[in-house]
């Protein structure tokens, strides 16, 4: 018994208390959905949000929450928490890595250097799990938000000593015959300018070995060929929340791809890259983070739904790295708060660029910020304005958000904290703990290669 | 087969590297320790690395890294990471949280609000698992390099509608009896000054209700009796690297502590606070974080021997929550170098203070730092210097650590980001995935009460 008791509380109170937080019907419980699982992996999902550091996952929830309940939600995510990986590169000059060398970390299960496309550190090329996947005569697709030889679908796809050398590696994705045929079944994201080029037409050489070639979401969604090209952008796509109807989302994309590899009986590897998310980091811009979050969450879900109603599906998700030393809370206040982030209709990029091409500075924060900005807040942008330089507009649009929003940020570059790792499925089990980038590739190869499994 | 094989590589060349990397018996491999154990729960011990957000771990990590191997060697935690837990209060002002409502969460299985020590959002007391374990029979004990009686320990072992209630705070260790006996078997930490004050001296008290009292490590090493009340500073220990030969370390305190504990038939519940990564943290200062991150972790370590030997015993680490908006990358540069930071022989905290009491720079400098500082650097604290406030040349020594390592801060508050969590022993798989702090804190009441066992 406690001395104070008879004082504040009587006990029976404090027992109700703890009961009533247990087993009230209101708190979301969420466990962990890995039970062991040994059964068999007949595909496998590889998801990977880019730059997606653990704030991005902590604060999407936050702006995501129902304020009207006590408890927050939970998003898609966060009940397929498995574990974290480690992302730091072989590199001789760098320790936080890039997409490259982390990618190829998770396609061929090796650490390589920074900048690396599926070549190790004596620049060999490593066979990928898409690789191994369409040797045993499966299905595979690469999808992005970036144009598609960007370097993390790059590094599944491609081989190359630098992801730089965007040309090449959208070559290999023709080039490099996986038995005869070309090694990616669905290839859906942006990228026009590499792939329909004055020295070579990739989009026609596609076309001639049997794909389709489409470039708006109409046409995706009419086409049922099993192996297609979809290429919705010059490089990458817009930004979620400025996209327009003839882009389809990073969910539209997933869905086309796995409606068509579910036709091979043997099975598919996807990769789905959430790959906006990083873009959005550098550019040290919340608000369109948070937009990237939410299209990547949505494509998460898809695979998710896929992977419960097939059973043979192992959904892997996660991050390459962190990007922009991302962080909730500045300037020692407790607070983050997602609300005034809500209110951009747009990126500050757009509205920059919509200043720069000559609209008016009150005009467009007043359409696209649904805020009472301050005076000094839109003479912040007023005096960027003046040097008519997209960057420094954008800059002091995204100040705004960041100081009303608490968000705080370390460096234009990557960060290096580990990644969360989210899991789904047969084998999900295997994932659960720390474990370095290259061992979650080479674990995501064993459970889905026919060869490891007769071993 | 790949087209380009015979052109750069043979396919058994390929092979052959996947083999390798698989197999080679320099690649530290991690698999969580986190098969179902059903195993009834005998002791429990928490250990809270406050502030220790998911940066923390990654940057102690390759802190203490091994560079002539190519693998990071994995930290003590590492290999029992099972997954992250929310920290966000109920508070009606802010949303991120305090060290008095994560613990009370973690403690008594509740959400509350900042400043809150085990009560409510009514200022109702709450039971806390410590309290539960003595009305079970069992030895407790709280550890600390804080004052024992600051906001982590004190959400276990009092309450209080504030945390800033010091003195009645550490009343409560006394004066809360659990069946007429004191609740709180072993107390470790700081804190002289609020346990012997003019107006009660809580020292004697305790010794009169049968406790030792020891005020330095010999004593504490000497003494044998199973309740003991040891008090090392005045208010908290010196950070570990500052730290003399009469001050225990955490792990020091924490082998005294399950000694004493493990004479109990009845098992034990004992809370252990790595306290100063927060206060490192705070002050923006990763010297003294990697020296306070190494003290928990040997802490860590003596826990989870105890745990191996005793079989019975489930330990769980984690944070409170993150402090600083700590970032490893800084300026675009991908590059965290912890070498600068092994340079350091004292805190810049004691370094500035040095300086105060009239020591020369340059001098300082050169006795502390095992660098080769720059001219600018030196100047740079010269320039500090001149102020002659303590605070002023600390945050100029620190900046000389940050540029020099790449570490970036966004707040001189606590952060939101979601921390790790770690488990070791029985019903450790019970902690695999995401959780809210307070259903940590009610599985952590429900493995090891009797009650809860029972029903």
């Amino acid at each position: 018994m406690l001395k104070k008791i008879g004082k504040k509380l009587l006990p029976i109170a404090i027992v109700s208390t703890l009961a009533i937080s247990t087993f009230a019907s209101d708190v979301p419980t969420v466990d962990a959905k890995v039970s062991p699982n040994q059964g068999k992996v007949k595909n496998v999902i590889f998801m990977i949000g880019d730059g997606m550091g653990p704030t991005y996952n902590t604060a999407y929830r936050s702006f995501k929450d129902n304020k009207s309940t006590p408890y927050m939600e939970k998003t898609a995510f966060d009940e397929y928490l498995v574990g974290m990986q480690e992302t730091y590169p072989w590199d001789p000059d760098e320790n936080i890595t890039d997409s490259a060398a982390a990618a190829t970390s998770m396609a061929a299960g090796i650490k390589t250097y920074n900048n690396a496309i599926a070549v190790d550190v004596k620049k060999n090329e490593v066979k990928t799990v898409l690789e191994e996947a369409k040797e045993d005569g499966k299905a595979t697709g690469l999808v992005a938000s970036s144009q598609v030889n960007h370097a993390t679908p790059a590094s599944f796809g491609a081989h190359d000593e630098s992801r730089h050398n965007y040309n090449d590696i959208a070559d290999d994705y023709i080039d490099e015959k996986v038995n005869g045929e070309p090694k990616i079944d669905v290839i859906l994201g942006g990228g026009t300018s590499y792939f329909d080029r004055s020295d070579r037409d990739l989009t026609s050489e596609f076309q001639e070995e049997g794909f389709s070639y489409v470039t708006t979401k109409k046409e995706l969604m009419k086409d049922d060929n099993e192996q297609v090209l979809g290429l919705f952008a010059p490089v990458g796509l817009d930004k979620a929340i400025d996209r327009q109807e003839h882009q389809p989302s990073l969910a539209d994309m997933t869905d086309a791809a796995l409606d068509r590899l579910n036709q091979d009986k043997d099975g598919f590897f996807l990769m789905v890259e959430g790959s906006q998310i990083d873009w959005a980091g550098h550019d040290n811009d919340i608000v369109s983070a948070l937009s990237e979050m939410e299209d990547f969450e949505q494509a998460f879900e898809s695979a998710i739904n896929f992977a419960k109603e097939d059973g043979q599906t192992l959904v892997i998700t996660t991050a390459d790295h962190s990007t922009g030393g991302f962080a909730m809370g500045i300037d020692g206040v407790y607070k983050w708060d997602p609300a005034p982030l809500k209110a951009a209709k747009r990126t500050p990029d757009f509205m920059a660029s919509e200043i720069t091409n000559g609209a008016d500075v009150e005009d467009v924060l007043e359409q696209y910020i649904d805020l009472n900005l301050t005076d000094d807040e839109v003479k912040s942008v007023q005096n960027a304005a003046k040097s008519n330089d997209v960057t420094t507009i954008d800059n002091a649009i995204e100040q705004i958000f960041d100081l009303r929003s608490g968000t705080g940020w370390t460096t234009g570059g990557h960060d290096g904290v580990d990644v969360n790792v989210y899991a789904y499925g047969p084998q999900a089990d295997k994932f659960v703990g720390l474990h370095d980038n290259h061992e979650v590739g080479q674990m995501v190869i064993d459970v889905l290669s026919n060869k490891r499994n007769k071993k």
